[in-house]
């Protein structure tokens, strides 16, 4: 049995001894372990071989599979993950600010890591090795947890992980573990003594759990109910392009979109001109009542949850009498992750992003452009549709805090009170 | 009996009707409030006297008492304070970067409110007006629940604050609620559907049962055991002015010092010298064994937790062989509020800087200086032990998250996965 409050435990003494790593050093480490894994990629693949005879004895989806397989081109993409991150900049030890607060006094506000992130993920083994090396840019130790189905790929991929960061001298090699269970999971998700974030990757019902299990932080999103709002004064082939991409591009994503809201003004003209290009495009359409009586060749059902991730190439429409009406309905049903609007009248737009309490409020373009590389962030954590910390695309900077260092040479605060030294602002 | 989740649903949909607010109509409200106070002073006095009267039976200590009552300095202080924010920039609608992530397409970070925020506080009546002020300056609606002790008061201020609001035209009133029992609290953390940050400001014990009890994030601090290190090559008359700032200046306040550490190098120099300003200064020392041998007439008694809060001219003193011990020992008794080295050696300064994981490290300077005024911030709205989110001393900045806005015109994904179009990083 994994003793994990003992993993814990270590994993916080790295923590430690982490938050002196130079850039250099951990640049060093991502190194080590991109040469490692290309230097046995046999290891990895026999690994997974093993997995993926097990998984014939599993009910496992085609999609499950996919993901779960490791081949020569998924292992290329790990490496080169690895060796972008170390192009990143250092997060952490960063001054965001600096400034005298009083005469002879020096506040600086400065980066510096969270501490212990535990983080569960399904299915795909290339996670490990990308989190791995988030969590080593950024100077975080990190528990990892990976899916069942996916053991032996995971357990090999992080034995070579550990033997490259025991070969860097005076490297916290604590600083990445692996747990197995789901006993060891529940019991992480406890130990808030010693774990400051957990990340959850994966499908609704894993982070759902994780989210009401534990009372530590955790990062992510559990849906990915996104809406595009065709806008009366949208421009009608721009509204198709964009809801075709944005549903058909890869639907089981979570910025893939899930309904579309028709401005009543429009949908004379726009509905069978989208419902067309939905149909040849192999997607199943849901809608509200009015929509099913007009057009009854094109509708499967009328929609009765509006709260509904397909992640499948279906959809759901419903006529809004006006902007009003959609803004409330994304407020309502939607799942605060990201949600557009197809108008050519600004202020619309602006209305839209103001009232739309979304992590992503877009003007005229796809949803699924909501990706930590896409937005520039040079890695993605995840996605997550919280209100405190980070929200949307995550990337380093969200593995940061920042602590404050005050300087000084003697100063004590009852001068400031007695009015014999006063504060600059 | 209050309907706290009607209330919670109702804040809710003032928060989505704040995202609009002006900087100037939040000001407006802000002056109508501080203008109700001014004309309504009566109101207070005798709502304060009530409860004043009633403290009389229960079992409050002096300082309890000072702190429920409300006199004209407290009073023109809080008004003072509703000023002050209006003179503060508004912390929303910023733009905290903005790039072109492709041709045309235009990458936005806005500061944006939480949402909807539950405060508890103690017995301290200005704090209701204190923090709704900032809500408001924040586009955040807020409940609030006070002390019982003060609930006439508090009801006088809330209802007088209420009576502000309204008289603003499109002013969301319900931004600023009020609970006011025990159950109601109780009732109010279960809340994760409307309330998107909980703030406790009071006892350790307050902070503790609140953070056991809920789901919803919570930003504060339970401890505040505060250390400071006199190192081996500290300035002694440095050291001993800043000690005797950090215990006696204010000693219930979080920030003031409850452990010092000598470096055994200076301690048969500096103790006497400390005990003897600490004597004079009526503080009651704690030791370790060694020095409670040494120093008899001096220790009253031995230390047996290290993670004590005294809150009170009382101090802990201990012996340390070297920085390291020091910096373990703040790391494993501390609660990452304030911590403090004495040191003339900046590599030294530097080292107990980066490994000591707390809010603030500082520098010859007393721990009292954790103060968000101090610290320049023009207001509080806590200090946070937390590591996500906001640590340290939180001012308006803490009260706010951000979305991301993406303005495009008609671009699709598709275009950037077939390599017809590039991202600009």
């Amino acid at each position: 049995m994994t003793d994990v409050k003992q993993i814990a435990e270590m994993a916080k003494y790295a923590a430690e001894d982490a938050l002196k790593l130079s850039a250099d050093i951990k640049n060093d480490a991502l190194n080590a372990i991109a040469e490692i894994f290309e230097n046995n990629k046999e290891i990895i693949y026999s690994a997974n071989k093993i997995d993926l005879e097990s998984a014939k004895n599993m009910n496992l989806s085609q999609s499950m599979l996919n993901r779960l397989k490791l081949d020569e081109y998924k292992l290329r993409d790990m490496i080169l993950g690895i060796r972008d991150i170390t192009r990143l900049d250092d997060p952490v030890n960063k001054v965001l600010w600096s400034k005298n607060i009083a005469e002879g006094i020096t506040l600086k506000k400065i980066s510096c890591p969270i501490g212990v992130i535990g983080v569960i993920f399904e299915a795909r083994p290339d996670v490990i090795s990308q989190i791995a090396s988030l969590a080593i840019k950024s100077s975080n130790a990190v528990i990892l947890k990976g899916g069942t189905e996916a053991e032996n790929t995971n357990t090999a991929i992080f034995n070579l992980i550990k033997k490259a960061l025991l070969k860097i001298k005076g490297f916290p090699s604590n600083m990445v573990s692996l747990i197995h269970s789901r006993e060891d999971v529940k019991e992480m998700l406890n130990l808030e003594e010693y774990i400051d974030l957990i990340i959850p990757r994966g499908s609704n019902s894993l982070v759902k759990y994780i989210k009401s299990n534990t009372k530590i932080p955790v990062l992510g999103h559990s849906d990915g109910v996104c809406h595009i709002y065709a806008d009366e004064s949208a421009d009608l082939e721009k509204a198709c392009n964009i809801i075709i991409d944005a549903k058909c591009q890869y639907p089981s994503a979570c910025n893939s979109v899930e309904t579309v809201l028709v401005n009543d003004k429009i949908k004379r003209e726009f509905i069978p001109l989208l419902f067309g290009k939905l149909k040849s495009n192999g997607v199943t359409i849901n809608s509200d009542r009015i929509i099913a009586e007009d057009y009854t060749g094109f509708v499967n059902s009328i929609v009765e949850d509006w709260h509904k991730e397909y992640g499948d190439k279906i959809i759901s429409v419903k006529i809004v009498h006006d902007i009003d009406e959609a803004i409330a309905h994304i407020n309502k049903y939607g799942s605060g992750h990201t949600d557009c609007i197809i108008t050519e009248n600004n202020d619309a737009a602006e209305k839209f992003m103001t009232y739309v309490d979304s992590a992503g409020v877009y003007k005229n373009i796809s949803t699924r452009f909501a990706d930590g590389f896409r937005y520039g962030f040079g890695a993605e954590v995840g996605i997550s549709t919280n209100k405190t910390h980070a929200r949307g695309p995550v990337g380093l900077e969200g593995l940061t805090i920042y602590k404050y260092k005050l300087l000084g040479n003697g100063d004590i605060v009852e001068d400031f009170v007695l009015g014999k030294r006063k504060f600059n602002n």
